[in-house]
């Protein structure tokens, strides 16, 4: 079998596989490319099952490298630029690559926790094939856990496959798309799209960094077709554009990574976006379940369904299978879900063992099997003895006119053990104070749901997966 | 895992799963009808494993039928009612069901070769699910060969699954496509539609047989996004278009079960008919090697590109590979193809073992990987010691303005042991001659591929599929 790249090249060599500020590649380009940096990997000694990081953002040369570490056997392990040098020191411990770039040639790297080695920066001429199997690992993704020591997640060819004919038959899939990607590579909602366009033979649009302006002007002007948005990103797009409706060719926007606010979906649907919120993780290699094309949008998070080929179901903490309507940890089961943790056998048997998928992530399927996600199970808050899910405080509290975005936590309560804490962003100039949300509140949740202290932040802490980090909510001590 | 039909109306109940003459039905529809039918089986004691037969051509019922054999476990037998009574009684010795329809409620046969038993016609209350594995066998299909006792082709879940995954690469697929199909539904050609639409969750625009008038109005009237044509239903549609061009949605035409005449070829580029010609065979579920969306057309049959996921080697007669550019038997190999014939386990070795189908065409790869169809192995004539394939001289003739169609096979020849005889179907009111077109083509061909035989004929044997049946051209001994 050859590497997807090779097969592409060979079918569409003339189609566009990359856009980016660069320039524009067309498949038979980036399959050079890419062939000329596997031999180089190659002779810098790397062999397959080696880690080669990336530290490099969205830059073209990653997706170069996503495809000569398929051509070479290696596994690429992309990390964000963004962390900071003692993170990227654990990432680097953690991966033990043998090869790393940052840009600026690459590196063969000493004992795992320094970066040095000498610089193998000349090209050589493309050498054929290479191992390529299925069941091989393409990737290590770390998680964009809120918490904790890196984990790093392995992700197979087959974990990508999987993800992409499940996408195709969801969302559609055409050699005409141009899938936007101003995600970061280094999540899996990005990374995903340079497997789902080489396999569909489509173009991706690359971002090297999340501009609204930017990417705004890429759906009027570019022809984008597909985009892979975080709330937090589209928020941004519609202030830029506001009632202004994209191109009949955008014909679906992937919105994942954070439960979206009632009124920017509102908003969106307004301006006629083709939204399709989407649950997925980065042990699931991206989505799990999506709304389905043509299904009306739904503000309260439920109605996405299983991607096909994936199975849900719903446990309770002892791992028996809750009936629809009921709140519970969901399961995940199917050929995208990954083979396990790079190195922490322990915690690959927790999460895999038995073949589904621990999500730690709560949700509820309807009687006819459609999902809606509830939060996180890590992030229950219990108070008085009380169960409450962060996720389900929030969606209510976003769904005032005055709440921009908002995280909900647990604080130590002498009392109650925890008690619920909500830090508020307002809307630019809104007055509203604690009271006035506080019975709004009480409108919609039941009593000891209701957050008992309150705080009005500038901004909510994220990471650059658009993912809310609750646990940093506390690092300011809230107004009682 | 759940059967196709369910995953999918669970996911798009109100998308149109299917358009005919008796209406359209959405997925709820169609999903509701399949349960219905499958609980029918199930209380005439269709089990697991069962052959399930159909004589019934294109009618909407098959499509119902499809699914609730996925639901029961049972194995569809499409066959053609266009069958010969003898021939009928004999795919039905080789099938061997237990149930059978005809149009007019079910029967359970009783010995084999006899057709009768009790009718079960009440529809049941729907039931749930029912096993579904993707290595059961879905479908058994008789192969469309041109001679011989009928070999049954066992097709399961996986390979249809496979061959959908392909073609969705290959092609595209959207949720909002309509595939008209006009070709068989007891010919892969046509089945394989069903499967590529209940998974991308489209529409299936059915036509209870080709009507060159009622196919034109549809690609005009209809949103018929995607049409499998064989080349003479093309040539007839172009006959009663012209050159109106179809409409800008219509993106893709499968053109495959024979090789297609370079005019006929020309004239649909000339009205932008957006053809992909297509090798494929009943052993690999349709479609091995097509013509890549965007290339540039081919008249000589050349520049297929396997579908993702399909292998093809070339390989001379005793299975050594053939250097690119040689001509050689054409190999496939992948999840598209076949577990086997239908208790024929000598005829499934033969063809099957080493994990190769030998598909019994001829074919060349270019250096590149692309394959260009040659001829069928089986009617390669042996004249004076040298090798001649029809198909090759029959593509030579295919070109001159004054044929309409052609066929070409070996007769009996004291001298040379066969000689190349050629059946011209000439275009209305040519006066053409054999000399003329024996000139024609000694400009073209190696002398001993040039016919020694002419015959004109109002018109050649093709079967149901378009096959050209080169067997029965002997039928009427041609003017020497």
């Amino acid at each position: 079998m050859k590497a997807w790249i090779l097969e592409r090249a060979a079918r569409t060599p003339d189609a566009i596989a990359l856009a980016s500020g660069d320039g524009t590649l067309r498949y038979a380009e980036l399959a050079a490319r890419a062939q000329a940096l596997a031999a180089t990997l190659r002779d810098a000694g790397i062999v397959p099952g080696d880690r080669v990081a990336a530290v490099l953002g969205n830059n073209p040369a990653l997706v170069e490298l996503f495809h000569a570490t398929a051509l070479t056997g290696a596994i690429l392990v992309p990390l964000s630029p963004r962390l900071s040098p003692p993170d990227l020191a654990r990432h680097l411990r953690d991966a033990s690559p043998k090869g790393l770039t940052t840009g600026s040639g690459w590196k063969l790297t000493g004992p795992p926790d320094t970066v040095s080695g000498r610089a193998v920066d000349e090209p050589r001429p493309a050498r054929d094939g290479g191992p390529f199997e299925l069941e091989a690992a393409a990737a290590i993704v770390y998680t964009s856990g809120t918490s904790g020591e890196p984990k790093g997640v392995v992700l197979s060819y087959r974990n990508l496959l999987a993800s992409a004919v499940g996408a195709a038959f969801h969302l559609g899939a055409l050699p005409t798309d141009r899938w936007l990607a101003c995600l970061p590579l280094g999540h899996i909602g990005g990374l995903a799209i340079l497997a789902r366009s080489v396999l569909a033979g489509s173009a991706v649009v690359l971002h090297e960094r999340f501009d609204p302006i930017a990417v705004s002007r890429a759906i009027d002007r570019d022809g984008i077709t597909i985009a892979s948005f975080v709330p937090a990103m589209l928020a941004q797009v519609l202030e830029v554009r506001g009632t202004t409706q994209p191109p009949a060719t955008l014909r679906a926007v992937l919105l994942g990574g954070a439960p979206a606010p009632a009124p920017l979906l509102e908003r969106a649907a307004k301006a006629r976006w083709p939204l399709l919120p989407t649950y997925g993780l980065t042990e699931a290699c991206s989505q799990v379940a999506t709304l389905p094309v043509g299904a009306p949008l739904r503000t309260d998070g439920g109605g996405l369904r299983p991607l096909p080929g994936v199975e849900l179901r719903i446990a309770d903490d002892d791992e028996r299978v809750r009936q629809p309507g009921t709140t519970g940890e969901i399961h995940v089961r199917g050929a995208t879900v990954t083979p396990g943790y790079w190195q922490r056998p322990e915690a690959s048997r927790q999460r895999l063992a038995g073949g589904w998928l621990r999500t730690g992530d709560l949700g509820v399927l309807d009687a006819d099997g459609a999902l809606r996600v509830v939060g996180r199970a890590d992030d229950c808050i219990i108070t008085g003895g009380e169960n409450v899910h962060p996720a389900e405080v929030e969606t209510v509290l976003l769904a005032h006119p005055d709440v921009a975005d908002v995280g909900v936590a647990g604080l130590a309560d002498p009392v109650y053990g925890e008690r619920v804490a909500a830090w508020v962003v307002r809307h630019p100039g809104s007055p509203v104070d604690a009271a006035t949300l506080e019975r709004f509140a009480r409108t919609q949740l039941t009593h000891y749901k209701v957050p008992r202290s309150w705080q009005f932040v500038p901004a909510l802490p994220r990471n650059a997966g658009g993912k809310l980090q609750r646990r940093k909510l506390g690092d300011e001590t809230p107004a009682t």
